[in-house]
């Protein structure tokens, strides 16, 4: 099926009274930092504290009445598992969410308080379990971003953020597997083909580099950054091809840029936000990309997954 | 003169271009925290990162061309002194700021980098000295509270945020000498009688409780709060009776709550303020008021002048 931006506007026709219009922020004490005008979509506010309840929900959504009522199984363990858990209560059906048997009790216990039961395995396990328990119980498996609605539902955000400021000049957006790039990619360009839509994945995991560069998905060695919800190795094979056609470009940010522009948001930006996150204003910071002092730039913080301790650990960080 | 809604509409239209529209933010996540449907007015992301631009930028934007072009002086450390200079900054004129000889060296440097020029006394000297300059230089003395023009200025936020949101039940104001409330209680009994307004004040410095009890403004004895911002000991002369008409109650919060607040907000608001700004939501945390469910309650977070040293000093505080 091709990916279009009907799908988009029609995701968020139907999600609309599950989610919450995020406000897009004029972050003024953030423009002598980054040099442009500096917009915030803070995503981090958006039920379930990230943009994934969108996707999740929109796939949901798309399923039949019998589909839904057999319930869904998904194998993430982190925003998307949480989304879907969410997802499933508000719809008064079932999500079984796979996760490894490694993840923090906290995570397994957010999850299992959303009503949702639980499978803990090998992490190496954790995709054939769910596919092996999706066939078994006859429940829908929702990925967490190489699925059509899911791409749909991402791209709402897109279209929120041009409803709410048409005169964009760029947006950047954290990349991982590429949900949210190619929602989000294809819905700004096809309401304002001028504006710019770059991604800004980890330098450690430069899948989107590399297979951009190979014209085709390419899979990069497995390494540990601090951005943590951007651990995919290899880009979704239906969000490839839309970002191909649609993103201006792929920013590879550095660890230590990355925490300084997490420590930049929350101090002068007074958003708590995931490392994840603040990728976008870390490529801005370490140089990758640069603008007018005019331009008009959003930034999406996809999420605020953030512990205490993760915010002690910015105490010796320079912006 | 008699405070009227029309000098609020009146700023609003003055000051408009200087300022950001803050938004007002549904901050869902924060609901089943404070029992109803929490909205978020972040005032910490206006420009110089609090509400005191629109009360410092109002005063100025009144006065004629020749009072103007002698510059204003005031005796505000805090988020005014820093309002003023920013303001005087923009409209080119001079500022001087008196402060006390024991500020740290961080807010001088911060004021005279907008500037203005500081004068350094003994902290009892600073009211004394800043009326003297005002004489001597023919500079305009800009109150941080107890001045029509600042009220009407620091009024606008109510304004905004019932154009924001037509339905709320409940505004919740941190509250010090009384400019802010005076303003907002002010605009929004104009426009929308039903909605109930209310000062939150540090529960070591009761100055309105007391007041009220009085019928005329007391003051109370001078001593320490986390809610450094709101240190004031007595009431503003013409808050005060604006307050006293408006106003639907006073909440005097404890330090223990002020601080629980500003956790609660940043971990699950996302939201970076200083302590005072969270007052309101140490109100309800501490049970000083209560709402059903589906009231639609909404905070006016003040201002965001926090250090690192700050935060980290939340990090056994519990909510």
């Amino acid at each position: 099926m091709d990916f279009q931006v009907d799908m988009i506007r029609q995701a968020q026709e139907r999600i609309g009274s599950y989610i919450v219009e995020t406000p897009l922020i004029r972050a003024h004490n953030l423009d002598s930092f980054l040099g442009c005008h500096v917009y915030l979509k803070p995503e981090c506010m958006q039920v379930t504290g990230a943009f994934k309840i969108r996707g999740a929900m929109n796939s949901m959504l798309a399923l039949s009445g019998d589909e839904l009522s057999c319930g869904v199984v998904t194998a993430s363990s982190g925003n998307h598992g949480r989304a879907i858990a969410y997802a499933a209560k508000m719809l008064g059906t079932k999500a079984v969410v796979v996760m490894p048997n490694t993840a923090p009790q906290a995570k397994v216990e957010a999850i299992r308080q959303l009503g949702a039961e639980v499978v803990l395995c090998e992490t190496s396990e954790r995709f054939k379990i769910a596919a092996e328990l999706s066939e078994q119980k006859h429940m829908t498996l929702v990925p967490p971003f190489d699925d059509i609605n899911v791409m749909a539902g991402q791209g709402t955000v897109g279209l929120e953020i041009m409803e709410q400021c048409a005169g964009l000049t760029h947006i950047l957006v954290p990349l991982s597997g590429g949900g949210l790039l190619s929602g989000v990619s294809a819905a700004v360009k096809a309401v304002s083909p001028g504006t710019k839509v770059y991604g800004a994945e980890p330098a450690e995991l430069p899948r989107y580099t590399e297979s951009l560069k190979a014209g085709k998905p390419a899979t990069v060695p497995q390494k540990k950054t601090i951005a943590d919800a951007l651990v995919s190795q290899t880009p979704g094979k239906l969000c490839f091809p839309v970002i191909q056609q649609n993103a201006d470009g792929i920013l590879d940010v550095n660890d230590e840029y990355i925490l300084k522009g997490q420590k930049l948001l929350l101090m002068e930006g007074k958003l708590l936000a995931e490392p994840s996150s603040c990728i976008g204003i870390g490529a801005v910071l370490e140089g990758l990309i640069s603008f007018a002092h005019d331009d008009n730039v959003c930034f999406i913080i996809t999420g605020g997954k953030v512990g205490f301790e993760q915010i002690e650990r910015l105490k010796d960080v320079k912006f």
